[in-house]
């Protein structure tokens, strides 16, 4: 049989690695990487440093996996995820069968929680389902860019009894009128930041969490959403990428 | 000046700690317990286990924190919160006040995310805009349990591109109408369970997560509901206490 863990490495600190995710690195003889090209340069840089840092005798090998193209613009939104899914459990299938001997344990090192916006663990059971290869998987949990963020600021994720929507950019339009006090936004390219209605919400806004790189604003939407607009610009810009996220909190009701 | 550390040590499992959590908790002159007596014997054990596996040089002290009485079925829920809230603040003043000197460095445990359905931060910010003690805090993100459950069930928390609402068994029936297909639910004491439309949903339910005792049971909610509800009265009974989490997963329209 062989093994395969997905291992969450936290959003940015290595230091938010969990003991169970460093005795998994140690446990791996293949990490499989996904070749996503040199926008996400940074982001490979700290798996190499995790790597380097907490795995005591290095006798791993690693396996890389095309990535299939993407329409970035498609029509049908869930119909060409799906496609890019199932291309890519083709691309998983062939590299696990080629690359990881039976009784041998392989690994993804997944951003932040594998179970949070990610689709790795999609694209295994796809694999299984195929049935073409065989194999058990385990699931170890990482700090999300939700906890980074809320400790960052150091508040509470809900309010008191209160519940919290996690969404994305695209989503958050939907989320606005439902009952929650508190909505997270992940994935936002800069709409869901500019286009909510500011005078309802505190803002509590992260990029680069758990990096050299940094930044948080926080305050009244209507007082800071243009600071961050500016700032979000700005250092995108200047690094050629961004990775941000905010909670906002509904004003009381007095 | 003092240094207080608020440190997540996850949901059940002493494996789910993170690096940066062992180094505070190793940086920590002072472990400040809440005594919350008998009932939860089995969690103080597991700081205690913890303490012992973790801390490599032994030479911190214990305070421990009276935790005020609690009105458990309040006319008004919110108002007693509060009231609770701000003797446990006065409590928490005094003992920062009398155990911690200047220069130290303090720490609270705290099940799962501290971010998560736990008061030790507004309680820290109510100490400090009382002003009578003056320090400095800092969160360590924990695993919370939603991430035990989930990467316990081998699934993503979100469906692809959708929302995530994460609320308690009291407000369980608010949830069910928004848009989200994914809802967490949390502090439920069985109601929420039993109450909710058991055709529209998967669940995925799980107690005493990352503990010798963790129990998963998941399935279409019609199926699994009252084996789950029976299996909950049965444990409860036999251990005195249980702690439970449950995502439900609505059924896609076809
Ligand atoms: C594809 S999702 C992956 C999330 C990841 N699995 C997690 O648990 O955090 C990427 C999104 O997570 C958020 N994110 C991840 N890491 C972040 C960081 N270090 N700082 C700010 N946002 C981050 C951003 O909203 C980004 O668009
Ligand atoms: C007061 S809240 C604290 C949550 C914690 N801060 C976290 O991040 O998981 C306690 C609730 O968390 C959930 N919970 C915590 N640990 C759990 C575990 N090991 N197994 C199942 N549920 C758990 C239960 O829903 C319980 O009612």
């Amino acid at each position: 049989m062989k093994t395969i863990l997905l291992i969450g490495i936290g959003a940015g600190n290595p230091a938010q690695l969990t003991v169970e995710a460093i005795d998994a690195l140690n446990a791996a003889d293949v990490f499989f990487v996904v070749d996503k090209g040199a926008r996400t340069s940074d982001l490979i840089r700290l798996r190499e440093e995790i790597c380097a840092r907490f795995i005591t005798a290095p006798r791993y090998r690693v396996a890389s996996i095309p990535d299939p193209k993407r329409d970035r613009a498609p029509a049908d939104y869930l119909a060409a995820v799906e496609t890019w899914h199932h291309e890519r459990a083709v691309a998983y299938e062939t590299a696990i069968t080629d690359e990881l001997k039976d009784g041998e344990t392989g690994a993804f090192l997944v951003w932040g929680d594998p179970a949070l916006y990610d689709s790795t663990i999609r694209i295994l059971d796809q694999v299984l389902a195929r049935g073409v290869v065989a194999f058990r998987y385990r699931v170890i949990p990482g700090i999300s860019a939700v906890q980074a963020l809320a400790a960052a600021h150091r508040i509470p994720l809900n309010s008191i009894g209160g519940a919290v929507h996690v969404t994305t950019g695209r989503r958050l339009a939907e989320a606005v009128p439902t009952e929650a006090d508190t909505i997270v936004v992940m994935l936002d390219d800069g709409q869901g930041l500019a286009g909510f209605p500011r005078d309802e919400f505190d803002i509590y806004w992260g990029a680069y969490l758990g990096t050299a790189d940094e930044v948080l604003i926080a305050g009244p939407a209507s007082d800071v959403v243009e600071d961050i607009l500016r700032l979000r610009r700005d250092r995108r810009a200047a690094k050629g990428w961004i990775m941000d996220i905010f909670l906002l909190r509904r004003h009381e009701i007095p």
